[in-house]
């Protein structure tokens, strides 16, 4: 119970928001994962088309052969529930096809417009689930293995992964990250490009912190810039991963 | 003040919901602006890199010439603030650059990863403006006009506007659109691909509508379907506009 406003509700589940990667063992009520799902699809969609789907696992079986397909990572390992969620142009393009409406969808644009209704209810669904106390984890490895998670999941021509969030009751309270401040990323009027003395201001509590400089003398590098391009995402995987998910685009009929 | 629980806060802003196309005149408090900003920043990001800018028009000149950029809809007409939301390598690549880290994210990956935290961010600005009573509308059409959008606002190398966003107070109250139930986008362990019983199925209260009935009238055509495709969302548009975006992802950096 609460004797707040609904925006100091809503900036308190905000500013708590960190991601989960060890989750108890507890189940999900079936009536929380269903009141989650069904009021995050109230979201905003193009054209109120709804071009997506969430695939929902929790059998033990099928949950260890998708965690090997996000190289095991804990969160996955130890969430109760997996949501994978898809851009989906399919639905809707049967519906046409049923309704001899032809087709309209089968290309870049569509795509862009099932990708962005696929996050707008994403995240509708992570401020759900912290609103009932659950954890979450967005896995980007979702693009990284998106012809292989096709494949498991069985997505049909017009469906491709986006993301998967992983959802449980935490087992850990991790320290809340870092963000850059407002005027890091708000721009009045027209884009202000960076130069270095800005760079360097907004990247200075970043680089600044403890877990940075841990960071720094475990890999031995001289900055963070280089852990992201050189450790974490370095530009030859970038290249592959780029490639290998613009055939699955082809593949899937989204650049025709 | 509420004596309710969060999760049925939370519960409440989604049900109720919708896009707002008209608004007062009425200022938002700048406080309050900035807290739904630096609140909803508090989203995931890939590696919490944050991905994006977020450009602020409030300018009446300027306001003018990014409402012709969106078919003046009368959203943006009556908003008094507009937030073009745009996917952006440039910061973070320009940290790593004077950082002498190397290049890593002007390839495709990094355009679908910052489209992503992109519209994370976003979608925590609707629930976080809604929570303070403010109303607002996604504009699809960024993706129409993302070349002329992306000159007006001198959008540079490595940022492409992804979403627009209107905010202000409703003048209106719309009736609450249509949703799929859940069972019409959620798949338990693998993808049941939609037989025709399944669409009708699903499609049927959409069909049903007074609207919809109102619609077809309208436009002397035989289904709802025929709408999307023949009037909203045109083949022959979508291709045009599919192939001027991979352009504009080329032009910025985004392909090579």
């Amino acid at each position: 119970m609460c004797f707040m406003k609904s925006s100091e509700i809503v900036e308190e589940i905000f500013r708590d928001h960190r991601s989960i990667r060890k989750y108890k063992s507890q189940e999900i009520e079936e009536n929380v994962l269903n009141s989650i799902l069904k009021s995050a699809a109230r979201a905003a969609s193009t054209g109120n088309m709804q071009l997506y789907s969430v695939v929902l696992t929790k059998d033990k079986e099928r949950k260890d052969a998708l965690s090997a397909l996000h190289f095991r990572q804990s969160a996955i390992e130890t969430a109760p529930v997996v949501l994978t969620f898809v851009a989906d142009i399919n639905r809707f393009s049967k519906w046409c096809e049923f309704r001899e409406a032809g087709r309209a969808y089968d290309n870049f644009l569509w795509f862009l417009c099932s990708t962005i209704d696929t996050i707008l209810m994403a995240e509708n669904v992570v401020v759900a689930a912290e609103s009932f106390g659950l954890g979450t984890c967005f896995l980007g490895t979702s693009l990284y293995t998106a012809k292989e998670i096709s494949k498991l999941l069985k997505l049909p021509s017009g469906v491709v992964p986006i993301t998967t969030l992983t959802l449980g009751y935490p087992a850990e309270t991790p320290e809340l990250t870092d963000r850059l401040s407002i005027d890091g990323f708000v721009h009045l009027e027209e884009y202000q490009d960076y130069d270095r003395a800005k760079i360097d201001e907004i990247f200075a509590e970043k680089e600044g912190l403890v877990q940075t400089k841990e960071l720094l003398k475990e890999n031995n590098l001289p900055n963070l810039a280089q852990i992201f391009t050189q450790k974490r995402y370095p530009l030859n995987d970038n290249i592959k991963i780029s490639k290998e998910y613009i055939e699955l685009l082809k593949e899937k009929g989204f650049l025709s």
